[in-house]
């Protein structure tokens, strides 16, 4: 059982199959001047109408790239370098990408400043607060539509109206909503937005970064004539048409996946702090992703939680795929006021199409007692359980 | 017939064969701590072991990339900022890819400085050229392994040694000769070496960079830990797989596809010049890729011919790909010493694998009658057939 859609999801069938010709006979590069080149080329292009329909944007303002940390890579780098002698400030929530903060890091030692804005406990991003953070060397606003790791949907398009209010520009990181939620530019009013296709049941390696019309952005891969020249490099024919299709797919069967998901998610989020004391859902309530239920576990660890699921079959996250690895404690929940013990304890189910009721029936059955099991090895519990005897 | 190698490779059918279980069931994000992340994790590094085979580096020496150009601007970049307190100067061949050139200008934005060294005819860059145009502020010399648009092989073990004589870092641009002649980065001494999968059969949007261990590089795209923090964003994993297969296949099957396709290649080089007159040879007659025949043509345009030959079922190449739509005369050959008009005449035959000794013979019967064609249209081969009369 795969619960873990925010690190990845399955290739949808019909973006496999858009894709095979493009992995076998029709392996021609776009920009060759023969037939061989101009039916991959179609192929691109066809392809960027469908993502751009997907967040209703203009064709040519979708870049493609090779991942939603490329696209963040991009924007952010692309605009300091691209804006730097209007002003070298840029405007970050605590909870970004890591994509995100880390691009903030590698501009910092090249002499631009940026200001965090805070979130409150719900991981929500006040846009009062960003208005207060913009100075007049401020270029660039950067917030995140969803986090992944707890599901929060932020308020994007008052976030634009403030920045717009004081001519700077407006990115969202919107590579966890895009294909999960409905996303519209025109509506959000942003100026720039990252997405990627593993989020959505395409391909990996595939992903976009919309620029409205006339916003200026530094090429962050120099060479070819390749996405008008913003970005080189021979084409992924075949993960661009599978990026495609998975956006026309999105756009198809969006309102039925909610519909089928979202139920299915509201019940983790109902029965699992009735099942299990200290166990405290992360993230808003209301405003977050409908295939998205996460949760902190006091006195036990996410990744051992992770693993005992693992061992019965059932694939879950503790967090950001990224960084995972590097096992520290979530920059998300830290800001949204956790302490570090709780935020070690988080736990992340993420619900693809393909999860049924009794999945989750049996997911509720399995997890409550390997957190029994845990706990009963975690010194704080007892003492936890001795002072509530008392 | 596709005689359009250097533009793009057909998909080894072992390459597609290994990557369609990471595009089917095995989809896990290699990140993830669970099984199907395990499972993924397997893939893309068993690859990366390919991968640094084919070029008898040492997996840890492996760095994971959509592209060549992404290798190239990442080398180029993610060196003048890691080592821009040694000095902010670096040495280019006038005949670098685009990718390499473009990365330059981007960079001399930014305050680096760059030295062209030139060619001769046959573009051969002289070592001692690169020795000459050292300074003490040197920190990086790019010089191609192979000229994808006149085949010829530079002496790169010779010009590593001029680089590390100096103490200056080495890297080679192999995107064209890696898979397609034997390349090993222990026998060149590079310090940095470009490859990219869709020129040895594997597949678009998949290629890597050797970077010798210890050697120092700026990330290129910051964010999680993939790559050794290097190049963040999820692993586009059955890219990654199917370049390890044609990493793979490249090594057991090159001496074959060598001995196969080099005497066809040859013909080409014997046969047209013999056939057409005025047609010359570009690139070294003998240091050159062996799939690789490129000539021009006088009094007639590449593009002409391209097309010309496309109505034929011959797909063929007039120069790079990337900058093929841009249809500006060769950067390449303008450095050899071709004046504007003739370089404005060239194309190449690159063989892949599938090519018979009939596709040879045949191609030798209609390229000719194509010329004639086109040159009658031509007011200059008029007035040179007049001239010659005289």
């Amino acid at each position: 059982m795969y619960l873990d859609h925010i690190a990845a999801t399955p290739l949808h069938p019909k973006a496999l199959e858009a894709m095979l010709p493009y992995l076998k006979e029709n392996f021609g590069n776009p920009q060759s001047l023969h037939s061989a080149g101009q039916e991959a080329l179609s192929a691109v292009e066809e392809a960027r109408e469908k993502v751009a329909s997907l967040v209703n944007a203009s064709e040519s303002e979708i870049i493609f790239t090779s991942s939603g940390s490329e696209s963040n890579n991009f924007v952010l780098k692309g605009m300091a370098l691209a804006l730097r002698d209007k002003g070298k400030h840029m405007v970050l929530s605590a909870i970004e990408h890591q994509s995100i903060l880390q691009s903030a890091k590698s501009l910092e030692k090249l002499g631009f400043q940026f200001s965090s804005v805070p979130v409150d406990k719900y991981g929500l991003v006040n846009p009062e607060d960003v208005k207060r953070a913009i100075t007049k060397e401020t270029v660039l606003v950067s917030v995140m539509l969803a986090n992944s790791e707890v599901g929060t949907i932020e308020p994007v398009a008052e976030i634009a109206k403030v920045c717009h209010s004081t001519n700077v520009l407006f990115h969202t990181d919107a590579v966890a909503a895009v294909g999960n939620i409905p996303v519209d530019i025109k509506q959000l009013g942003v100026d720039a937005l990252s997405l990627a296709g593993d989020q959505f049941y395409g391909p990996k390696g595939s992903a976009a970064l919309f620029l409205k019309k006339g916003t200026r952005l530094f090429p962050f891969i120099d060479g070819g004539i390749q996405e008008g020249g913003r970005r080189a490099g021979t084409e992924n024919v075949a993960g661009i048409v599978g990026l495609g299709k998975a956006a026309e797919m999105a756009k198809i069967e969006l309102e039925n996946r909610i519909q089928k998901i979202k139920p299915l998610r509201d019940r983790l989020i109902e029965r699992f702090p009735q099942k299990v004391e200290r166990l405290f859902l992360t993230g808003h309530p209301g405003k977050r992703l409908p295939h998205h239920a996460s949760f902190v576990v006091e006195f036990i660890e996410g990744e051992g939680m992770l693993l005992n699921l693992d061992m019965k079959g059932i694939a879950v996250s503790s967090g950001s795929a990224c960084t995972s690895r590097a096992l520290k404690a979530s920059h998300v929940l830290l800001a949204m006021g956790f302490d570090h013990a709780l935020a070690q304890g988080s736990i992340v189910f993420s619900l693809i199409e393909e999860i049924t009721p009794e999945d989750i029936e049996y997911l509720l059955e399995v997890f409550p007692p390997i957190i029994e099991r845990l706990r009963k090895m975690s010194p704080l519990y007892t003492k936890y359980l001795e002072e509530k005897k008392k």
